[in-house]
């Protein structure tokens, strides 16, 4: 795996495929890859939300980035976030040591922190990060919130921040980030974090997309990319309503996490949709639902 | 005037022009009125939030009522809003009588009613409304919410109920209103109320926009009407990206409606940039500010 | 009625009832005053939010003032707001004219205003207002929030700014207010506007409380002030579980207006439940639950 | 250490001391622990949210446990939160096998869960730990709630679930709680988590208090309980607006752990104030707040 000197397009942030006694099936993980792989999508974020790196041990987190690079020619981001920066540090140094190109940080996800203090978590990481880094902005789950100011600041002083995973239902949030980078570096890659907000993204100049429903329909997500490189744009409209059609998957149930794994186990059969949150399971009706969907 | 059977494409919400002594100044709204006539775009919304509505005294919006129809051909909405239903009603009457297609109608902003409460407000009244109505959803200055299913309920059972504008930086909710009403009206126009998601909008299948630039520059959104309907990609990658450069204006200065005002008399001249809003005029480097942005 | 130059103690914010055409009921109205009045509470707010100042046309506002102090000897504020800044001094002239010791005055409830625009507004308003006024801040209602700084700085600029109504679930809130007032001004009313923010408020040095439950159970709340003045902890103790007990009457129904509505109606007799607000009628079960609550 | 039944009282969430190379200062927590067991309060959580236990090591923690019993006689709490649900009861384990009477547990932190979602957390949890437990309530850093609902169905089915810290700024939510759980069971304990909720949530009958000044000032807090079982009011009011006056401290700085830290060490002196959070360190103006405050 080589060192890619920039992001963009469409790139899966994986599910982790659980076994029976929910542990890690590395066997359902490398079917996985593969099938993003030969979906011809443009990345893949390793343990990111979706991939549940929140509810794996450090020591599970180390067996993953010594797997996943294996299972894929693509190029991989690693998200390395813990509340213990020690950890991170450890999982970083991992990463960069196994060859993948990036590691992605959220912001601490307890503590809440504010803009000065955001800034000074980011400047600390990177000064320990040995390679390239995205930020993970999802103020949803952080409770902090990484903006446009923030993101100019920091890409001033680190020439190693790439890039950011703008994780928010908010067009103006994402397009601030893309207008405030553009005038500072152009090597840095804007990606929006739900679907919808693929084509949006691009058309203001963003890098791409970093979603969930790669995971389901890499191909559609794919064929975007296609679309715009050749100008289709009745193509274009069509791939929009798909994706808007399709993003109705994340009000099916109490975790989307869950159900995406649901869809990737309706449509794919190579995995169990069990995740490590509690009373996510889809119900026989919802698990229809996804089905109808998906028209599986 | 002639009653438009459906909206679409792209809306002024026109500023209220007010003289030195803040009364309104019909000569300037008359030339306001002609300007975005002669943009060509699709229709204006008389007194809407930009236009300073929640401001306006019960006769000074009659006086505007009988006057502002009179300033255009376009289709013409009047937003009706009060926390008083009975002068809502009077609104509502004196407009259908004086020939305007529409009115539209946002919840009770002070009550923050609850989903079974916005059913039965709208309910009530489409009992008293004469004609064509439009649902005017404003969650972060009502308080309260009209979400895709209450939008589909209500469209079931009021047959005048014609469109709605969701004015929300959340592509989510914009398009779960679109999927849920084509399912039940080919008819209905949901406009979008932030400029940025035009295109987006029009991408999912809505109506178009219902937004505060197109009173400083309506030939730009006319013209993103234009590429879509001559499939012109390339012009519409050029004009979503303007879009969103121009809506960095709603970054400067406390209240937007005074800013949008300066960007106008800076531009067209026909008019003050005061505003009812106490604390919102611009400073100088302000005001430089939005003349750069419009490149003035 | 006499000016009074200070307001402490337990202040309700009296309903405004309705006969069964929905029009202003003068009678049932008298009939509440002198219940209050009898009660030996501190003072009536006339049209507060449980008055449903927002749906009465400045026509009924303006009856309101000419009738409400025939009807009792208590110290009266009356709440101004509306969202036309000249009917709020219309209707601020009338109550100064008739006698009224004080009016009050929210933000502007639809424009959500910056912390600079509220404080010019303020300051606009006092340069018009003849009399002394009070801030009623309710930011879940006005999507803005007058916080302890700027109810500070007004002080300092505005003499006849004697008093707040500070309407929020959160402790800290009011308490800084209490801190910050108590250091500029001894003269200065601060009251929290939720019953079970009565005792602590007293604790913290607080004025009282301007507060629902007054309309059902004003003996219960001046008999808070009694046990203060006794130092009767142990009453102080019942009592305030008491007050808690009964808050568990905002969980029955969409509109608290309407269940307080009912309470009245169900305990004193004199009026009819109906508000201005679609949907928020009780049906048989919750009557019951309110009849249950205050033992009727 | 024996099992305690039932906590009620003050109880210090302790801080956990840093050397000057950011490691567990064992020295200084249990100096910092003989002071609190000193002053006579009522208990004391190890590693709460101002102990830091987001920033700890798993490592760290079983050393912390090992060792922190050994400090004090006071009742202790252990808070074992973590994201990965085998790591908290790994630390669980290791609480109750040492002598801890309780442990206590946040919802997850990132996965921001649903109500159904809490619930089937916590039954799990209840399934695995092997002892006594509480909830930790903390929305503003978890993005999820756990409810009056919530805990009664809980309490009902976790006869070892034995009381919640609900930390929320916010008097309806705990007093909610405190009296649901009272109709089911007499030996819950409902704690505050702010300090100037502590007499409030006495006079509603909740256990007492569990918050950070008593890291500063223990014996403030210790002779809140003793004003009460005295009956003494007028010291109940002197120490309710001392409490007041003490929680403008949350206004100093970024990160009011250490805020907290920087008052204990200016007070006590036999710790440092440097934390593991970033930008939290307080400027010269900020300390001499913080001395000033406690007027040292």
């Amino acid at each position: 795996m080589k060192k890619s000197p920039k992001f963009s397009g469409t790139i899966c942030p994986a599910i982790t495929p659980f076994n029976s006694k929910n542990s890690v099936d590395f066997a359902a993980m490398e079917k996985h890859y593969q099938m993003l792989t030969e979906a011809k999508i443009n990345g893949i974020l390793v343990m990111g939300t979706i991939g549940e790196f929140a509810t794996l041990s450090i020591k599970e987190r180390l067996a993953i980035i010594k797997q996943a690079h294996q299972f894929t020619d693509l190029p991989l981001i690693v998200n390395v976030s813990t509340t213990v920066v020690d950890d991170m540090i450890r999982l970083a140094d991992a990463s960069y040591d196994a060859g993948y190109p990036a590691v992605m940080a959220l912001p601490h996800y307890y503590l809440s922190q504010t803009t000065n203090q955001l800034y000074e978590y980011y400047k600390y990481l990177d000064s320990r990060f040995l390679g390239d880094w995205f930020v993970y902005n999802f103020p949803a789950r952080t409770g902090c919130d990484v903006d446009a100011k923030l993101v100019a600041k920091l890409m001033l002083d680190c020439p190693r921040f790439i890039g950011i995973k703008d994780t928010i239902d908010c067009a103006s949030h994402t397009r601030s980030i893309v207008l405030a980078s553009q005038s500072i570096r152009k090597d840095f890659s804007v990606f929006a974090g739900f679907d919808e907000y693929f084509i949006p993204n691009l058309l203001n100049g963003g890098a791409g997309v970093l979603s969930g429903l790669n995971n389901v329909v890499p191909d559609l997500f794919a064929s975007v990319m296609k679309a715009f490189n050749e100008n289709d744009f009745h193509q274009i409209q069509l791939l929009q309503k798909e994706i808007s059609r399709l993003s109705n998957i994340y009000n099916i149930g109490d975790d989307f996490v869950t159900t995406i794994k649901t869809a990737v186990a309706e449509k794919h059969g190579y995995l169990k949709a069990n995740s490590r949150n509690y009373g996510g399971a889809l119900n026989a009706k919802q698990i229809d639902e996804v089905k109808q969907l998906f028209k599986l």
